[in-house]
């Protein structure tokens, strides 16, 4: 801090802010002058004089002269045409319900942008989830290793998260877009402004009615920051499996020479540091939801200053969302797999001792509890561990466990050497997993299938949103151009 | 800690789960009668058993001696009828599933639970509002007097923000009401399950298909704590303006008997406990948040032991969210009202001052910038405070700031004192702010209205769901009694 | 994100970081020249180039093109002097070690200045407290009248509170100057350099001695920010004070022109705008530490890309805290007080119920919770609250109470008017309160005193830690003149 | 919540309190006795009352029908002696500065439990430290294989993290560990009690003298929190490497029998899910302490219910914080290692590069950047990396790669066979690194001494407080019977 002025301003959010500022600067006098608020030849010079601030010369060196961007343009505005003319643009509105319809209108597209970022990812992980219905890996729990399973039912249950994430950020970006031009400081105004206008020009679903619940919400913030809260959570998750998986002694995948660095002394290293950053800001991100929660807590109505606060933290989660599923996006796309290092840690562990008594339940009728145990007795004797054992020794151990416990041969109620090959067979064992969500092959096809069908609806639900707004922007800019011309029809 | 063992524990959210999880045995039994995976004489016994454990003293006594609730219920039931049979029960599937099923069964009923308290407190602001269509009071910017309002209109924005949590709400129900039952350990089950037999017995919207997903994820958890935070969030606001307005300087509103507490040393306090509280207990939910998020960052796929360690904090941030909505209703239904002073204080701090400028803008043409520097003129030299100065006198300094400022009185420019004493009146001033979402009577009431039918429409929106799910726990409960009786018939 | 080499650079920390880098940079060539592992012709050119070098230019224009601070200065070093010897500089150490110490001695110099300035603080409230002897006010608990106390009592509170900040920090402090340099990537080197020496030179009180340790742990920052959190949590509640104080219903204080500001569309408004964005960026510093904690949590030893992350949240962290607690110390310092209005709410409802209720135990021998009862019926009855109503009938009210509640009357006890008239008197119950720590005139002058010779020693211990760096300082900015001047001579 | 009641309730942390509420509650009444204040006879009764309470049923019992621990004790009290004399005990105290003292008295026993269970993980870690100063292990950066180390070295960088806890904890204790009993409300009181002397009786180390500050302040409970929070995340480090580790992959250690748990369907497995869950309170500790902190944010002068808030959590992070010390001190002490499979990895990934490129830049002179980038050429081309390759050909590459970038033959300034042989041998290049704080073997032992030193001198200290604590509460237990028995002589 320079000086005492340069703790109330908030700069980086102000650039964000600026061409958004000017949107709601110019639909607000299209409307003023629709519902004869300002007269024609005001609102020409207003919009003339708008539409040459519109660069980037305005945010690096006008904006920080000023308290924020609301007066830097108005003052701007004043400077160019006098008080007189400038003046009157910021008729029946405050910076209370600009700064609220600003930061909604930059969000909105920020949100945009995210959710197709998001579904590019998606897009990635079928596409790796298509191309890995062959590639058999350890799966784990507790990093354990517990039955063999399928890359491309790995990479699915990630797509399915996303998924999810797509449809958080949707039903978010519903409560943002919505319009609280209008509400003034927080009491709206005696000038009768017409706040359906404004909204549809500046491309909003609708208007936030009650005029202090217009300033005074920040729960859009709160609920996006949430949503990249969860999502930010699921990708770290996958980058530390990217992370565990390019170790020495995992080895499973190679990320691309533009996602790793080297080191300032070992020449040998190749550090995931891409996925180490998104796996930190993940934590970045947390600490913005933390920062917004106990900034709203507790604040009485209406507009507070500390309310100025949350849009840093909105701005540094939304850059960091952005930027993280973008990158892993990449980071997956590029990444080379080791499936023989897969396939051969599939073996390590006697990862088909779950198959193995579902099968003795299945052919001899014992219960799962049983089954359980017995097969239990046969790891922690080490007996299934050891390589060169056959087949035949294994279900002789069975049989003398079961007799043991039970009274009976496993044999003898059904359990045949053939059974306890192919439970622990690796590629037979997965394939029985045919039931809905597992990684049996013809499951995983039609996972793939559902979900590109999915992906192809929501890219168009996407689409439709990023359309209308789009057109609406164009309405305005048209009705801004329209409006300038006929005044200067006029004014000859 | 009293033993190694504690600190595996979890008994609380045990507790919380036993219901979900006896209705997740019974379902996933009658499943594997129905794919003919458990024999009929089986079944029966197991039902029959299960049927009879279902009961407080089980909780309170059976419960605290074993790993977790699922461990206990199926160890109780093979004491009850033997491992040959009850040994079964965990046949095709694991505890990763099962417990993700319980704690989306236990969680959606609470999720019904809050979003009915939350309707409720819509109603009761509603209510208030509606009575209070002419309490004037101060609003305030910064907790600084900005322009009167009128209660009514401060309770609604409350409504609107409640409206927000509602379908926020509804929103995370859609993804916490769906079933992961048979994902099994993460990688499904060899045993031909009917997954979408079980979703539909047990009330699930639909299945969550891809096993590894279905046992890894918790984002329904932070998506769910999430909603309570901004729930939290909203409430606390609430409920530090009636703290505040309940102190000896607002002195607007006495807060029932049930709600405050007195002192142990000061015979003559009324403490706002409950919304201190409220207040406080926010901060509990913002933790749990919080904590949520940072057991689940980075963790590998799939179940690791750390997912256990969400399950109190969604527990802790349910109850506190339901009681908190639920206190709160209560204390607004049941809040006095000082009238008179709200009015007196309404007058304080020349709150009128930006439509005494609105005025001057409309009734003399000057921008809105210049009318504001000679409101801020007036106000400065104290000119419109002093409770004895006429209008007269208001209108000459006006003239003399205008002509110093550009050149021309505004009683030239057709300012006049009638106008100014419009512009002075706190009612008329009002009055005049009836655009969409403002606080005159008329929008207040079009606002009463439209939200009373979108909260009736909520309301069944609810009751539907509500309805769709005890359907299904009824189909449930008559399937059990159906199994075991035609088995009862078939043993004679 | 404009290209994927953002995604792992921190500028802002870079800069930060620089002046310390350089200082690094010296006093490690200085020890490898010390050490005969670079030879003098080569230190020679080296140091006069990194002189050179220190200039705000470099910060603004060479900084930006580099992936880091310490890759920056390497490479500027050797395009000016050649890799042959410019690519000496990094021998025996690593980024790890440099960054770990860069960030120490950055961290270092802010909390000295941020010590300074919270004793800065405590002077200034000192000086509030003394000049407050006399001013009676009402004290809150649960924000409702409690006792009447003296505004002096309540700023030492305050002071106390931030005498606590201090030694905190100082605790901090001691953990943060220790030095990593030297322990390289982690395992230190194989060159012979001396750790010990390159600590001395750079101001550190010792070496942080295993290497792994060194280059891996960030507990300093969890620790320094930590305190921050401590000391903003104080601020916080302070200018809620403030703001609450400055409202009109409060009408206690009036915040300085500087520290307030207008409207946008309300000419009379005075904003306490500082003191809400002192508390809103206490939600931000909040943020950086559950940032950070989540950030480090289950990261393996040793250096992780994580821990880049951390130094932006230590940044702004520091930052906020500095210009906060230098902000307030300026509000505070500035305050105007409305000692009419203080001393006339002290008055309203009826806190001198307490000491009313002392009284009568001292004077009759009641139990204290029988004393408070009767005091409470007093207040339930609205009696005491009677301006109008004499001593007289208070003793008689309460003697009608005593008699029913314990059979006698307290005037037949010992109660007498005069005593009921001296509980009553505020002034005097305030006096009556002169043990340790209590709000009594005595007791006040006492703690001023004590309080300001307590400053004076920590201000002197803050000086000493300053001086003893500042001397370290000047040691190897001579060192590094000496270096260059010797081996100057040698060349000729 | 069943009952309205019920919200403002907080048992769990009554129950805590239980034992330090009845040390405050003796202590006060004899100061009070000591003073005059009251009674000898009804200190008699008061004191005997007391004695026969303290007991697990008024826990059990007796507490969950009171509002909290204080009104429990006092309500017991009088229904046992009457109001007349029970009703005394509360005479000169309020219920905020009880629960203040009470939680500082029930926290500071916790306190010095905790930093002999650190102490006690630093013992073991030292002792397993000193078991494997010849275990050779790969190093990690970025989980990367970088250079080979000494796992002594490893175990010893946990060591002086967790010596920093101890230091961190040990500060805090002492602003715990003062006396805010006296404060009363606030405002103190008019009673002439001594509160130097219910201080002393109590073991503080001081009184905590301003009363408002007393009763209104927490920082104690946010910086407690905040060393837990530092704690568990040193902690999680450690558990996450564990494990890791403990994965097949890794196959480093094998965590004890008592440790690991079982799968409910996977036999074979060993979960370590003490580690699991280690790692996942961490995560609950940072909720706790962001609770705390938007607790206490903004909250006004003195006491307000917010702060019962904050003892939950303070009594959760305590709980946590004291198991996962001990939990992690037993893996840790019975972990078993694999140190072939360590030794075997450190081969991998030419984790000697570094100590290559140092030994080129001794031998020849060449600049280290220079050297790193001739082995970074040799790593990229798979030369060294090649098992059968002999060091000659490892010379010739070197030489090629030097001719080319600068002109010169490595083996012709100076670099020979036998030092390259040397600088590739894993075990020699480990020796090289004998600096302060390195892995080389003299170094360790030097370290492992001195830690030893510093733990002895560490425990000492925290048993002469233990000490001094213990040696006060006997004190006031003699005074108690004392007090008693004149008491009763008297009677007769």
């Amino acid at each position: 801090m320079k000086t005492r002025k340069d703790y109330i301003l908030s700069l980086d959010a102000d650039r964000w802010l600026f061409h958004a500022d000017m949107l709601v600067d110019k639909a607000h006098v299209v409307m003023l002058k629709e519902r004869g608020i300002i007269k024609k030849q005001d609102v020409v010079k207003i919009l003339n004089c708008l539409n040459k601030m519109d660069s980037d010369y305005f945010v690096d060196h006008a904006l920080p002269s000023y308290e924020d961007v609301h007066t830097a343009i108005e003052s701007v505005l004043i400077k160019g045409i006098g008080e007189e003319v400038g003046g009157k643009m910021h008729t029946g509105r405050s910076r209370n319900d600009k700064v609220a319809t600003s930061i909604r209108l930059a969000l909105r597209d920020e949100l945009l942008g995210i959710i197709r970022n998001v579904n590019e990812l998606r897009s990635v992980l079928l596409k790796k989830a298509n191309e890995n219905i062959d590639t058999v890996m350890p799966g784990y729990t507790h990093l354990q290793h517990a039955q063999p399973t399928i890359l491309a039912h790995h990479f699915l249950a990630y797509t399915d998260a996303f998924a999810r994430d797509f449809l958080r950020i949707m039903h978010a970006y519903e409560l943002v877009n919505v319009s609280p031009l209008g509400a003034a400081a927080f009491a709206s105004t005696g000038f009768q402004i017409d706040r359906e206008r404004t909204a549809k020009l500046l491309g909003f679903d609708s208007v936030l009615e009650n005029s202090m619940d217009a300033v005074s919400s920040r729960d859009f913030a709160i609920d996006v920051i949430s949503c990249y809260a969860n999502l930010m959570t699921n990708l770290s998750r996958l980058a530390e499996e990217i992370i565990l998986w390019s170790s020495s002694e995992f080895n499973f995948v190679r990320v691309s020479v533009e996602y790793v660095t080297g080191s300032s002394i070992m020449p040998q290293k190749r550090n995931p540091d891409y996925a180490e950053l998104i796996r930190a800001r993940t934590g970045t991100v947390y600490g913005c939801l933390m920062s917004v929660l106990s900034i709203c807590k507790a604040l009485p109505y209406s507009y507070n200053r500390d309310l100025q606060e949350v849009t840093p933290h909105l701005l540094t989660a939304t850059n960091i969302s952005a930027s993280s599923v973008s990158v892993m996006k990449s980071i997956v796309e590029k990444l080379e797999l080791n499936k023989e290092e897969m396939a051969k840690q599939a073996q390590v562990g006697f990862t088909t001792a779950t198959e193995l008594a579902d099968t003795i339940v299945r052919e001899t009728g014992v219960s799962f509890r049983t089954a359980h145990k017995l097969v239990a007795d046969l790891v922690n004797e080490g007996v299934a561990l050891k390589a060169n054992r056959g087949v035949s020794e294994v279900l002789n151990e069975l049989d003398a466990f079961s007799t043991r416990a039970i009274g009976k041969k496993l044999s003898a109620r059904g359990l045949t050497e053939k059974k306890v090959t192919d439970a622990l067979n690796i590629a037979s064992s997965i394939e029985k997993r045919n039931i809905k969500g597992g990684p049996a092959k013809r499951e995983l096809r039609r996972m793939i299938r559902a979900r590109k069908t999915n992906l192809e609806k929501d890219d168009k639900l996407v689409g439709s949103k990023g359309e209308k707004v789009r057109k609406s922007l164009d309405d305005l800019a048209k009705e801004v151009k329209r409006k300038a011309r006929i005044i200067n029809v006029m004014k000859r």
